[in-house]
């Protein structure tokens, strides 16, 4: 039987994409001007240039995408890894341009660890010697890495991982061995099916003495015909919530010996014979790595934030349910459903979703800078700047993966039962964006390394206050200042008399950073003077770090508008034109302010605010997002330049041909295949007719 | 090549197995007394049953379900709904026997809205005549029936659907159509491929007037071979989030007549010829089966929160991370890693989660009793119930479904890495009941129905104290209570000074009853005062909303433990021992405290507590969690009574094999049949030995 047709009719009016048409009519700022501020015009040409190479290519088709299982899905994956890398070698791909290949096809695949972890590890811990026998082939693809440390017992806790390297000074080799079930590798990306050598996180043991985690690089598959080599295990862990194009793997190893040349001894090493170990020279240099990461997750953040909200916020504007009977919607003279993008809900959930991605990008930028001027400052042995950044990056990644992670779902939420069907996009990005927050520093484990640096901090800072010489003018950190600011009148109260009054970047500066100083204050007294276990104060801790972290993101988010940030060496801002800085600064009001609206608990507590002014930020965010925010909305999502390929939702494409695509896709189910379906003969006929009736007889109930 | 066979090692020290038994001895109440005071013994005995039954059916069997693409899920569904008939045919069940067996499989399937849906409606609109020619076949499964509202164009506004039934005087008929592609019928669980029949909702329009929506039973498929039938087009709507073991469907009509008797006219019909419209006597009748499916999902939210928690709390007791060193955890005389479990974090996640299962049983419980209560009353023409349930069911489904939704991602992730595998059971979990937020009422527009009653509650209450003959004693509303108790005293301040003051129930519902009135006191004010429009109100609305509700699920868990609550007729709830009563009560002061802590800001505001308060209660709660709800973490879950076959969780049974039974699974992945993996030919080699050369040569590297 022929495959379903389904019939051809138009939407009823008014149409999806007319009323797109209108709402970029009454933007008050040039997109393109705004997209270029965002990311240059350098990456908008590139991007335009990959598309056509990419959109062209049948191992990046996305049509399927949503039909497959997760065998399928991975078969697909490997076959986009190959081409992705074929046709970054035929057209002589920069990092970046194959990075942003990569973000357009938006397929995490089995070689994407080898990229990502097992190559730069090589780079910054290998010798010499080892980036010539390893690099060099891993760059061509020879070798295939993955980036083995997680095990099955222990993730957060890397100290604690079981496997362990013995020095064998006799054979000079180590001896790799996996003493229990849970010291299996587990949530290895690339290891279940594509990898041929592993960087082996394992317990270096050498002359009696466990030195703790080490990294070996170790080969796993025969270069041959990629059977596993005597000695290893390994597999597939299974199907996951998202991450389903990745071969996340498990490995054993059974007293599997490699030579020492596979210990990286950039930093520490064995002495061959005596198995006398090397120590590293500053155990510090190794969190530059951790910065980087964290650091670009609040990148990757915002890019999550963005999609989301792009796609509920254009489906949004053609959604129409209800008339509201206060300010009914007409077309022509007849009065239409209102679009739920008119709802104060629906404005209430989407638009600080929208203020938050434009909040990430400016903070995921001034992260990208420190983190470059920290590695270059630590080349020259300055470790000044170190404790503060790796603080924030680790607050900042919990803070801005935990709100990406909340606003995907939510974004789906907005949509209705639409948000339920895989074609919107939304799901899929939702389980693929997930991991985020319990991956590169769980969420809540993270931010006791925030905590750790503003009690530290305030604690020094309260020192010197009283230490006799103190001068304000001293302080040249961020951190500090607020604090201080704090400490010269913790029983300052908020001035505002209005609601107008809140729109002011200063007035909202002050609560955050009263509000950050008033937490850690609090804490510093319960665990010195109340004598308070660590543990009893985690979630205290968890709630400071946010603090702090949402002020970096309002902070940095004024400034950034103002032209007001530091530039990174060799970068010039594209200019910012007055509309687009307007609109900007209307998102960063109502970042600020809703953030304070959503749970102004501590706001309060601290004193800092009272119950009126609450009430009056209500009224200063209602009035924002009715009259400033909602005639930008699209605009503001346009601006962030995602093309159709990319987002691969129904619902959200920049022409507005919301029920016209879905319907297309319908049609291409595998269950629509058939007219009847599968399983008919036995599982359904059985009762609706169970003797073989024919005719009309059977339908004579009508 | 043959598959792969993963190493049967031993977990380090200590096991699962011994952590759970050391747990469990801690609990302080008889676990089998509390399950039974949940459920009831014949509801124990009873699972007891059918799980054997069930257990032994291979078209029951879950080892499969996180291996299949969603078209082998949908066919093993098909196969399970066609068993499950057959067994309860068999075994003669009864209605509660069936939806006990279909909790325990849990696997949405073709059929779920014939007896959801499709022959309740039938049951409760249709005439003798109709329940004759439709309800009895689709009791024997010859007719399977399908709910088809939902457009693609409309959800939440069924008053805005736009499929037309247009009565033909001529031929008695009505014509049936599809306009536009808006009006396609969507999202129709069942209709997909499974459904002969549909239940279809169209406006009825006759003498030239629209009557807005009415339900009509309509043939769809041949009931010879289960072809579409003419005038009709339908087919599955594609892959989703989750629920991907039902036919969601589409449908297309294209002027299908069908004969005046498919219009349910058990409350309104047509006059044949003439087509005059007979009114229905009372529309407020149809609001019964609302509250009914609304109260019932509240029970579903139980459900939900209880099997995530269970899942997280037995691994969080067995998973181990990181030394506590204020308080380190001891195995013998060695100082092992603490259980996350111990951490505040994590209690702080997932204790008030255990507590929100248990408060959405008791509340779950007397809607149900208020539900049945309300039918019996308006049947005999009493409809003063009605208001205040109906409300509250709203409110209740939009509170609890949100909680619940929330609740089991929170749980997924305090998981780790592994509440991201399929094989913890949690990711499945939360994509199957992520539909409960949006369906049967979006959780936002349905607290706009909570509003009204609240604001016309109050302001009839400030009507009649105003009117000088009021007395207190008349309320016998618990809804006008608390605003009466406001409004005697709206500055009233709560009077704790100490953190175990909070430990009082009175306290507790003191604090949430002012909290409501004085958001229900605000908003009113705006509205008819300050003229704010309603649709700016919104946000205040669904959180008076949410207030009235949280007020609601504190009242009953603490009238519940007392003993109480009214019971349902004929019902006797078995006795709760002294010391469930007390680990119960703990439970209590836990969702009470937990809930004013999390969102303290209108507890703040209105001016009821002060941030000393605050502090204190932050203090009571950790002192609970620490002390009395720990030790009686695992009894609690357990006493949830959920079998393993039915959480189907690697890290969640009963037993606390975490790890091999995780093993195990992913031995069976698909990708694990092989050892070299489908692709390596064509994607990887290519790469790691073109010139397709042997041996160890190849090897060589190290």
């Amino acid at each position: 039987m022929s495959a379903l047709r389904f019939p051809n009719l138009p939407p009823s009016e008014p149409q999806g994409s007319d009323l797109l048409t209108q709402e970029r009519a009454k933007t008050t700022f040039s997109v393109h001007e705004l997209s270029t501020f965002l990311y240059g015009e350098a990456y908008l040409e590139r991007q335009e240039r990959l598309l056509t190479l990419i959109e062209n290519e049948p191992a990046f088709d996305k049509s399927d995408r949503y039909f497959l299982g997760r065998t399928e899905r991975f078969a697909h994956a490997l076959r986009k890894d190959h081409a992705i890398v074929k046709m970054a070698q035929k057209h002589q791909w920069t990092q970046e341009e194959f990075s942003h290949a990569e973000s357009l096809i938006d397929e995490a695949g089995p070689f994407g660890l080898h990229r990502g972890m097992f190559m730069p590890t090589l780079a910054s811990q290998g010798t010499e010697e080892q980036l010539e026998k390893f690099l060099k082939p891993a760059q061509r693809y020879e070798i295939i890495g993955c980036y083995a440390q997680t095990e099955l017992g222990h993730g957060s806790n890397v100290q604690g991982i079981e496997t362990t390297a013995t020095y064998l000074p006799e054979t000079d080799q180590f001896d790799i061995h996996t003493p229990y079930l849970t010291a299996a590798k587990w949530w290895i990306g690339g290891l279940g099916k594509g990898a041929n050598h592993a960087m082996v996180m394992a317990r270096l043991i050498t002359a009696g003495k466990d030195y703790g985690p080490h990294a070996f690089v170790v080969p796993i598959r025969s270069m041959e015909n990629h059977t596993l080599l005597p000695g290893v295990m390994a597999g597939d862990i299974g199907p996951k919530f998202g991450y389903n194009t990745t071969d996340n793997g498990c490995m054993w190893f059974d007293h599997y010996r490699v030579p020492r040349i596979s210990l990286l001894a950039k930093h520490s090493s064995i002495k061959p014979g005596t198995g006398e170990y090397i120590k590293p020279p500053n155990a510090k240099l190794s969190y530059g790595t951790m910065v980087l990461i964290r650091a670009s997750l609040v990148g990757s953040a915002r890019n999550g934030l963005a999609k989301a909200v792009t796609i509920a916020t254009r489906y949004s504007a053609i959604r129409r349910q209800f008339v509201d009977k206060d300010s009914p919607k007409m077309m022509g003279k007849e009065v239409v459903e209102t679009p739920v993008l008119d709802y104060s809900t629906q404005q209430y959930r989407l638009f600080p979703i929208i203020a938050a991605a434009y909040a990430c990008f400016f903070t995921s930028k001034e992260m990208m800078r420190l983190y470059h001027l920290n590695i270059k400052n630590m080349a020259s042995g300055d470790f000044s700047l170190l404790a503060d950044v790796h603080a924030s990056s680790s607050g900042l990644k919990s803070l801005t993966t935990t709100m990406a992670a909340s606003a995907i779902e939510e974004c789906r939420r907005t949509c209705g039962g639409h948000g339920f069907s895989l074609f919107s996009g939304l799901p899929l990005l939702l389980q693929d964006y997930a991991p985020n927050v319990t991956w590169e520093g769980d969420n809540y484990i993270l931010t006791q390394q925030t905590g750790r640096y503003l009690f530290k901090s305030f604690r020094e800072l309260v020192a010197k206050r009283a230490s006799g010489n103190f001068q304000a003018g001293q302080i040249n950190n961020p951190t500090l200042a607020y604090m201080n600011t704090f400490l010269e009148n913790p029983t300052l109260r908020c001035p505002v008399t209005s609601a107008a009054q809140f729109y002011n970047p200063e007035v909202q500066l002050a609560a955050f950073g009263h509000r950050a100083a008033s937490l850690v204050a609090q804490i510093v007294h319960a665990l010195d003077v109340g004598k308070r276990s660590w543990n009893s104060m985690l979630v205290d801790i968890y709630n400071v770090s946010v603090a702090h972290c949402q002020l970096i993101l309002v902070q940095n988010f004024i400034m950034g508008i103002r032209g007001e940030m530091p530039q990174p060496e060799g970068y010039v801002t594209p200019p910012l034109a007055t509309e687009a800085k307007e609109a900007l600064t209307d998102l960063s009001d109502l970042f600020a302010l809703h953030t304070i609206h959503k749970q102004p608990g501590e706001f309060l507590t601290s004193g800092y605010l009272d119950a009126p002014q609450v009430s009056m930020l209500g009224e200063a965010i209602m009035e924002l997002m009715e009259k400033k925010v909602r005639p930008n909305a699209i605009g503001f999502v346009d601006a962030f330049a995602f093309p159709d390929y990319l987002l691969n939702s129904a619902i959200g494409a920049f022409d507005g041909r919301v029920y016209e695509r879905y319907t297309e896709m319908a049609t291409r189910e595998p269950l629509n295949k058939t007219e009847v379906v599968d399983g008919y003969e036995n599982y359904i006929r059985p009762f609706t007719n169970p003797k073989g009736l024919k005719g009309r007889t059977l339908q004579s109930r009508l």
